[in-house]
This record gives structure tokens, sequence and C-alpha cells, in this order.
């Protein structure tokens, strides 16, 4: 299969056949792969959505729910399905997908779905539900290949055949005792490779990473990131083997926490979800700017402090915005560098000395350059030598305090326990409004009147 | 193992180590994992690297190095061994990792290194550094468990585990012809599950995904998160096997390519390195604030060309700041979210269209609520209806505006082949720094004059 990009001709194509003969559309969407499939419903209508849905085999009608993403909503279509299908398609489901679908639905929807399943899988869906859907047990999948530590080589692999009928993909053997204690990890390479006459218990391997259903989702991905693994397991406070986080999760989990990241860096709530309509939009924004408009009268009171000096020197007024403009830049420069760090890593005292000395630095220098043009500028052009001077200073002075709090600020917060994100450009950049403003106007009634 | 996370207490503990007895050292060590000892590394000098490097087995010091991040330069402690030590450290590596670290080397190292290899190691890492480092070519190892289609399940196994000694990990096995033609795709579990008597040609799946060594890596990583791949094989253009990415690598690709996003989003060089010194920061930060100078002077033309205005209503100058500010962040937000949107996925015309026609409809909202707050203090403090009336206008106009160009600016450049990433906040909050004050300061000469 070539590398497949979904384009507009593939939906207009499925488009059309919608509209014609349901084998011809059978054998068009043939052509494609559930995660494809699952891409194109964010084009097409509910209606259509289902009618594909009702015309493919269930196995594959399964795997393109559990392919499409939270904003696309597939609970909406599944609650929409015939109650017989809906089953179907469930109990076809992984558990960790059926459990993050289901977790959407209103509580009635959930019943009524879960009512019609068989009784253990109700059980394990239930089960699942009762974990946070940012920890490892939220991310988790109940279904594990597990070998016993004392089964020789020829049971193991028969075990794990016989298992694997159910579970498409696995990564890791988990190996267990009689009480499903986790005692190790084994690969089916190292199986295979053991000698015949080996038992598990010979080869398993006893040092490995696991998780708490409790940890959060983000140090699971660390910690997948970090030792490279394909799968972790999750275990409960006595070890027993509660299931399995797989490195696909985690790549979504990546891609989730970046767009939080991002939004919550611009003064949007985290949650808002990017497809969202306006309504959502507003109630994740509103509160942000109202909070920020809070902050914005305080740096314009600083103006209405001075303002017998801007009737006298007008022209402090342009300078005005060019200099908290500035700082609010610079800000927001020293504050992405530094907040993407410490998401990174933590860092240590002295590294988070260093980096608050750099900014502070580099604040110097880029404000004294900024700070000599706008100088040259007012004293050509507005052809005042003490105003360039002020200006000069003012600009200095602002861009250095926009290294260290946007450096500071974020750091400080991390220290305390509070999300760095939280000092978001719109934040840091009201400081750096009000110290522009005071610095600008404050010299100028000072020097210039 | 305990879930890890490497605190103070382990780096105090090491650098006491570092100065005492080299057992102890040694005995220290081993309770860590590579990959720990590689983040430890962040925090202790050259020299403390190198002694460590020089105190470890072979396989593990190349397994630290090949674990350090970009930003630790491990090219520097490399070039920093002795020639022998550094030659065996190598020629450990995998060619891929070996690739990265030499490619940050000065020409003359390089040569130096390269020279040193055994011969068929040296032809195979010049080859990998003739690739692109953001490309499926720069980031593939070569390393590939592969068995021919013609094989039987007995021979596919004992081949298999032959190339195994080589290669630590193995996630799929690629099927080839006799001259490395990729014909498919095969796991180990499905040819232990085959027959005895069956050969690889019957099991193959030829159904898969693969890349040109010219893709680009952000498409590499696109590709193994739709399909939920542990890797994909890299061809040429005849579809000859050179390779393959595993996930790993994608998880550092993410994280990559998520810095660069917040940096550029935030007006800064995409290629700074976080940890970078204040040099660096300087390099990579000035032109873009010379350039928000430019437009800040832009901006502030707009209240040259008013200040008869602004000297008449001298409190129109501290709500210009807030109304252009106010601006600056709804767009922001507004760009945060369609930025990311277009990241993640592509957005059909339509999708595009009704994008606009949501932040407009946010903005205008948002606009009016905030609008009505500065309207309301206008009037009950300033004890000015029409003042009130014009500022309610300039906000609700000024977050129109910046809802529609927060969310079509960056679509437009998608549309057109420009990074939206470009459209940072810095460019987008000039232009509503201009049109705030173009807005209230063109009503409020018209109106209050």
């Amino acid at each position: 299969m070539q590398s497949f990009e979904l384009d507009k001709t593939d939906i207009l194509k499925v488009k059309q056949a919608l509209e014609g003969d349901d084998q011809e559309l059978l054998s068009l969407l043939t052509e494609y792969h559930a995660s494809e499939i699952a891409i194109l419903f964010e084009s097409i209508p509910l209606e259509s959505q289902k009618k594909i849905i009702n015309l493919l085999p269930i196995e594959l009608a399964s795997e393109i729910i559990s392919e499409m993403s939270h904003e696309a909503h597939p609970e909406e279509l599944l609650i929409d399905l015939e109650p017989d299908k809906r089953q179907e398609i469930v109990e076809e489901l992984d558990y960790d997908d059926a459990t993050d679908i289901i977790s959407q639905m209103h509580e009635d929807d959930q019943h009524e779905i879960l009512g019609d399943l068989d009784k253990e899988d109700a059980v394990n869906i239930r089960n699942l539900m009762t974990y946070a859907e940012d920890t490892a047990g939220g991310l988790m999948n109940t279904e594990v290949i597990k070998v016993d530590a004392d089964m020789s080589k020829k049971q193991a692999i028969d075990q794990i055949i016989l298992q694997s009928e159910e579970i498409e993909e696995f990564y890791t053997i988990y190996v267990v005792d009689h009480d499903d204690i986790l005692k190790g990890i084994v690969s089916l390479k190292d199986i295979i490779k053991a000698k015949a006459n080996a038992k598990v218990s010979d080869i398993v391997k006893s040092d490995f990473v696991f998780v708490k259903a409790s940890t959060d989702q983000e140090e699971v991905a660390d910690l997948i990131s970090q030792y490279n693994l394909t799968s972790i397991p999750v275990v409960d406070s006595n070890m027993k083997l509660l299931g399995r986080v797989t490195f696909d999760d985690v790549i979504d989990v990546m891609e989730e926490e970046n767009t939080e990241d991002i939004l919550k860096f611009s003064g949007v709530s985290e949650d808002e979800e990017l497809s969202g309509n306006w309504i959502e939009a507003v109630k994740s924004r509103l509160p942000w700017l109202i909070l920020n408009l809070g902050t914005a009268f305080l740096a314009s009171s600083v103006i209405r402090y001075f303002e017998p000096t801007v009737t006298k020197i007008v022209v402090l007024a342009g300078y005005m915005t060019i200099i908290a403009g500035m700082g609010g830049n610079a800000a927001t420069q020293a504050l992405a560098v530094t907040v993407r760090r410490i998401t990174l890593s933590d860092l240590t005292d002295n590294q988070a000395y260093k980096t608050v000395v750099k900014e502070l630095t580099v604040g110097l220098i880029n404000g004294a350059v900024n700070g000599l043009i706008v100088f040259l500028f007012a004293y050509f052009y507005d052809d005042n030598l003490l105003l360039g001077l002020v200006i000069f200073i003012a600009m200095t002075g602002n861009l250095l305090i926009a290294g260290i709090t946007g450096a500071g600020i974020p750091l400080i917060l991390k220290r305390v326990g509070i999300d760095p994100a939280v000092a978001s450009s719109i934040i840091i950049t009201t400081f750096t409004d009000v110290f522009g403003f005071l610095l600008l106007l404050g010299l100028a009634s000072k020097l210039l009147l």
C-alpha cells in the first residue's frame, strides 16, 4: 500500500457512492484502512456514517469506531445504531476503547449499552470506568499475554499462541505467579531462542519498569519514551497485573498534552476542543479575557496616573505602545523557551539560576539594541536627545524585566507546585505592560518636564 | 525496578562517588539504567562524564551515549575520549545513532573517527550521512531482520534467531526477494503460529505501509501514529529495502516538533537550543524583535496621526492600550486553536470556512461582553456616555478582527504553502494593534471632537 493521505477526491468518491448502490459503496470502502475511514467520517454527516457502519463487517466497523478521534464523537454514532448492531460492535472493541467511548455518553445510555452486553464484558468495562481518564488505569487495556513462571518453553509457546487468538498485537509477554502477581517480562524472541528444556523462570527478566493504575498519563508517556518501551505493565499495590499501556496510546497522549500546552500557553482552557463550536470556545476563552481585562485596567491606571505628562509630551503615547509591546514579545520568547524546557525535564536549582541569568543577559542585550534603534529615531525624527535617552533606558529596562519574569515566573511556579503553563503569555504580558509604562512615563515626568 | 525519576539525591551521590574510589562509583552506577545515566550527564561536567564512560563496559557506555539528548552534546564527549575507546564505542552504536552523533562534529573530527572504523561500518555511516537529518533516511536504522519469501517456516525461524544476535529489539520481520526488494511483512507471532510445512510466502502480509528515504520525518511520525506501527520500512524508488524507522525515534521526533511549534509560535527561531547559551539566544530572537520593532513603529504611526485627538482627550491613551492588548490576546487564542488544528490534520475548504465563521462569532461575542464592561467603566467612572459607546464599538470590532485574522491568516498561509506557524503571535498582534488604534482613535476623532 502506498503511504496514504486522504484528499478531496476520496471524500468526493465516497459521497457519490453513498448516493448509489450499496455493493459499489462496499467495494469502494474496502480500498481504505479503518483509520482512513475514521478520518473520512469527520467530513460526512452522522446518517452517512451510520449507513457505512451498518454495511461493513462487524470487525472493520468496530475498528473504525475505535480509530475515530475523541473530537469526532464516536459515542454519538454508537448511540444512534440499532441495539443489536451496537452490542456486536462494543463486544468486538478492546476494553480500553469501549470504556473511553462509553464514558463520553450520558448515564442512561451507558446503562442501556452495558445492560445489553455479556456479563463479563460489562463487568470489565465498568471496572475500567472507575479509573480517571488521564491515568495509567484509564489508558490501559486489560487484555495481555501472560504466562506462568513455572511453565516450560513448550507450554509457554502453546499458551502464547492460544492467548494471541484474542489479542491482535503483543509486544511483551508478562510472567506471573498463580495469583497473577507480576514477576517479570519476557519477549517472544527470548522464548524462541531458549533451549528446549528451559523453563520460563530461567529466561524471565525481573528488572523491568511498571506503573500503578493511578500513575498520571504524562508520567506513563515519559517512561515509555525514556526506556523505549512498546508497552508498560500496570499493577495494583500488591503487584497484581491489571493490564498494559502500549506505545500507541502514549503517542496519542503526547499529541493531546502538546495541544493542551499550546492552548494553556495562549490563554485558552486546556479542554477546549479544537473543532468545538463557538459556544464551547466562548466558554473556554471568555474567563481568560475578562481576567486579562482586569490586568489591562491595572496597566492603563499607570497611564492615567501620568496623564499630565502625556498631555504635555503627546509623542509619548506612540512610544509607550512600542515599549510595552516589545517587552511583551521578549517575555513571550523567554517564557516559551523556559516552559518548554521545564516540560521536557526538571531543572536543578543551579540550572534554574543559570536560566534566569541567561534570560537577564539576553534581555539586556536585545533591549539595548532595540533601545538604540528607537533612540536614533527619537533623536533624528523627533529631534529630542533627552527623549531618546529616556526611551533607550525604558526599552532596555523593560526587556531586562521581560527576561527575568519570562524565565523566573514559570520556574517559581514549578517550585511551588503550580503548573508553570498558567504563566501564560497573557499574564506575563501584563507585567511588562505595567513595568514598561511605569518606566517610560515615570522617567519622562522626572526628566522631560 | 521502581518507576524512576532522577532527583537531587542521585546526582549528589554520583558527584560524591566521583571524588572517591572507582569501584564504589562503578557499583553505584550499576543501579541505574543507561537512559538515567544519560540524564545525569546533563548535570555533571565533561571530565566526570569521561571518567564514567571510561570506567563502564563498552556496551553500557555506548548505550548511554546513544541515549544522551542532542542538547547534551554526546559528540563533544566522544571527541574527548581516547581514540581506542572511542572506536570501540562507535562500533557498538547502532548506525543511526552513530550517524546522528558524528554528523554534529566538525569535518576534521568526522574524518578521524570514520578513518579509525572498520571499513564496512564507515561505509554504512557515510552512506547514512548523505540523508537529510529530518527525513526517513536520516532517522532510519539499516539493521533490520529480513527473511526470503521462499524460505520454509523452519528456515525463517533459524534466520531470525541468527539475525537477532545483532539486533536487540525487533517488531516486524521484513520479507524480501533475492535482490532485497521488499515484498511484505510478517510478525514473529504469525511465523510461530504457521503450520510446520508453511512457507514465508504463505503468511506474508503484502498490504503494508512504507516510506521513501526522502519522506519528511513529520509524515513518518503521522503514519506511525495513524496506523499504530512499531516500525515502518524505508525503501528506495525500486522498493529496495534500505532500513526501518521505529516508534521510539518517532516519539523523539514528536517532542522535537512540538518544541519547534511552541518556539515558532512565540517568535523564537525553531532551531534555538532550549539549554543553549545567551549568544545563541540573542542570535535566534533579536531578528524577530527587530522585525517586531518595525511593525510596532507602524502601529505607533497610527497614534502619531491622531496625536491632536489624544492631546484633547488624554483619557484615550489609557483605553488605547486596553483595546489593543485585548485584541492581541483574543487573536493569540484563535491563532493557537487554529494552528494546532492545522498541525493535527488538513482542513477541507468547507472546514476552513466554518473555522473562520466560528472565530468571527467568538470574537464578536467576547468583544461585546468585554466592550460592555469597558463601556460601563467609561460611563460611570469617566462619566462620558459617548466615549463609552466609542470604546464599546472599538473593543467589539477589534476582537472581531482578531478572530478573523487569528484563524484566517494561518489558514491562508497553509493554502499557499507557507508554514502557518510563521503567523506567530508577534505578527498577528501587530495587526490587532494597528486596527485597534485606528478604530478607537478614528471613531473618537469623528464623534468626540
